[in-house]
C-alpha cells in the first residue's frame, strides 16, 4: 500500500466531516465560531483522527458513520495547540506557517476558541445522531477514554509539567512523564477510540493500546529530533525553539544518533503489537513507519 | 422549610464529594493538581450542583450516588471563573475574597487549571464506577446536555460575545444572548442533569427546563443588580466593575427598579413551571426565591 495516498484520502475525509459537523460561522457568536474554525481548518496532518479510523478498519469495521468521533479528537488536539501557543505559554507567532490564533483573534478570543473546541468535542461524541451506529455504552466509554487522556492525568497535566519544567534541570523520568502525558496520551486514546468503534475484544484492545503508546512515544521523540534538525520553513514554526527555551528533549539527553535509534525501537514495538492482526492493519503498520520518516 | 439550612447541608455534601473525587495533589503533576484544587475549594455557593441534586429529589430520586455528576458541574463552573478572571479577559485580582488563580499559579498555570477542570468534568461523568446507579444511555445524555450548555453555543460562546461587546454599543437582544449563553445555559443544564438523574418523563423534563431557564435569567439579572449595589466586601470581588468596563447590564438598560421587577417576574415564572410537582420540589421553589434575596 502507498501510505501517502492513504493519508491523503483519510485526511480529506476527516476534513469533509469537520466541515459538516463544525458550527457555521454565523449568528451573534460569529466571531467565536470563526476563531475556532480558523485553527481547525488551518491544515495539519490529522494524525489522531486517521489513527482512530485506521484502528477501526484494522478490526474490520467501517468507521465512516463515526467520523464525528474522529473530528472530536482533532478538536481536542487543535485546542491544545491554540492554548500552547499563547503568550503565557510558548508565545509562538506561527503555527503551520500561519499566524497563531491569538495573533488573529487576540488572547481572550484564542483562550475561548480553545475552550470552545474542547467542549464541543464532547458534544460531537455524545450527539444523538450517532445512536444508530454505535451503542450508548461504547460511546460513554469513548467519553471516558478521551477525557481521561486529554485531562489532568494526561495531555493537560503533561503540558502543565512541561511549562513548570522550562529552564529547570529535568531528569529523564520527568521528560518521559511529559512525553507520555502531553503527546502520548491523546495519540493512544485515538487508537483506543478506533478500537472501541471497531468493537475490539480485550486482547485486541490491549494490543492496540500497546501500539498507540509506542507510536505516541515515537512521535514525540521524532518531534524532538525535527525541532533540532528541521528548518523553520519545513516545520511551519520556529526551528530550534526547544533549545532556545532550554526545554528537556531526547536529543539533549542522548544525542541525535541514539535518539534516532530509540524512535526506531518504538516503531518496532508498535508493529510487533499488531502481530495478531491481518492485512487490514497494514495502514497502522505503515503509519508507524511513516512517523519517523516525515519532514514535519 | 429553611432554605439556608438546606443549602448549607447540600453545600457540605457537594464539598465532601468533591474532596473524594478530585485528584489528590501529589505525584509529578502536583502543582497542576494544586492549581485546580485551589479554585475548586476556594468557597462558592455550589448553586449548580445543588440545583442538580434538588431537581433529582423533586422527582423522588436519591441523587447521592450521582454526586460526582454534581461535582462535574462545579468543575465546569470553576474553570469558567478561572478563565474569566485572566488578564486577557476581566483581569480580576480577587475572587471570593481570595487572590485569583493566575495571581497564585501564573497565567499559564491558570489557563491549564481551567482546561484540566473542564476536561475532568467529563471524566467524572463517564467514570465506570457510576454504572451501578444510572444507565449508560442516561449518562451519555448528561454528557450531551452539559457539553452543549458549556460549549460554543452556550457558556463559552456567551463569554466570547461578552468580551467582544465590551466598550461597544450593545442592543438588548445581544445582552439577552450573552445572559442566556454565559450564565443561563449551565444553570439550565444543571437542572436538566438532575431531571435526567431523576428519570424525568418528557413533561417533567420540559417543566424543569423552563424552571432552569427562568432562574438562570433571574440569577444573571440579579448579579447585574448586585454589581451595581453591592460593596466589594460583600461581593468578594470588585463592586461596580461592570460599569467601569462599560459592560452591558440590565440596570444600564432599565434602571434599578425595573430590573428588580424583571428578576421577580423570572422567579415567578420558575415557580409556576413547577406546578405539576409535589412537596418534594419545595427546595427548588425556595431556591428560586433565594436567588433574588442573596447578598452575593
Amino acid at each position: 500500500m502507498d501510505i501517502k495516498t492513504y493519508l491523503n484520502e483519510k485526511r480529506l475525509a476527516v476534513e469533509d466531516a469537520m466541515a459538516s459537523c463544525m458550527l457555521p460561522a454565523q449568528g451573534p457568536l460569529v466571531s467565536h465560531m470563526e476563531a475556532m474554525r480558523y485553527s481547525l481548518f488551518a491544515g495539519g496532518k490529522r494524525v489522531r483522527p486517521i489513527l482512530c479510523l485506521a484502528a477501526a478498519e484494522a478490526l474490520g469495521t467501517d468507521p465512516v458513520p463515526l467520523l464525528p468521533v474522529a473530528c472530536a479528537l482533532e478538536c481536542i488536539h487543535t485546542y491544545s495547540l491554540i492554548h500552547d501557543d499563547l503568550p503565557a505559554m510558548d508565545d509562538d507567532d506561527l503555527r503551520r506557517g500561519k499566524p497563531t490564533n491569538h495573533m488573529v483573534f487576540g488572547e481572550a478570543g484564542a483562550i475561548l476558541a480553545g475552550d470552545g473546541l474542547l467542549t464541543f468535542a464532547f458534544d460531537l461524541i455524545s450527539d444523538p445522531s450517532l445512536s444508530d451506529f454505535i451503542s450508548d455504552t461504547a460511546r460513554l466509554r469513548l467519553v471516558q477514554v478521551i477525557s481521561r487522556a486529554a485531562g489532568p492525568l494526561g495531555m493537560v497535566g503533561g503540558q502543565a509539567l512541561d511549562v513548570a519544567s522550562e529552564g529547570q534541570e529535568v531528569d529523564f523520568e520527568t521528560l518521559r512523564t511529559i512525553h507520555r502525558c502531553k503527546t502520548g496520551a491523546l495519540i493512544t486514546a485515538a487508537v483506543q477510540a478506533g478500537a472501541i468503534i471497531g468493537g475490539a475484544d480485550d486482547d485486541h484492545y490491549a494490543s492496540l493500546t500497546t501500539y498507540g503508546e509506542a507510536i505516541g512515544l515515537a512521535f514525540q521523540i521524532f518531534d524532538d529530533l525535527l525541532n533540532v534538525e528541521g528548518t523553520t520553513e519545513e516545520l511551519g514554526k520556529a526551528a530550534g525553539s526547544d533549545a532556545d527555551r532550554e526545554k528537556a528533549t531526547y536529543p539533549a539527553f542522548f544525542g541525535v544518533q541514539a535518539t534516532r535509534e530509540k524512535a526506531q525501537e518504538a516503531v518496532a514495538t508498535a508493529i510487533a503489537a499488531l502481530a495478531g492482526f491481518d492485512h487490514r492493519a497494514e495502514p497502522l503498520r505503515e503509519l508507524a513507519r511513516y512517523i519517523i520518516n516525515r519532514k514535519r
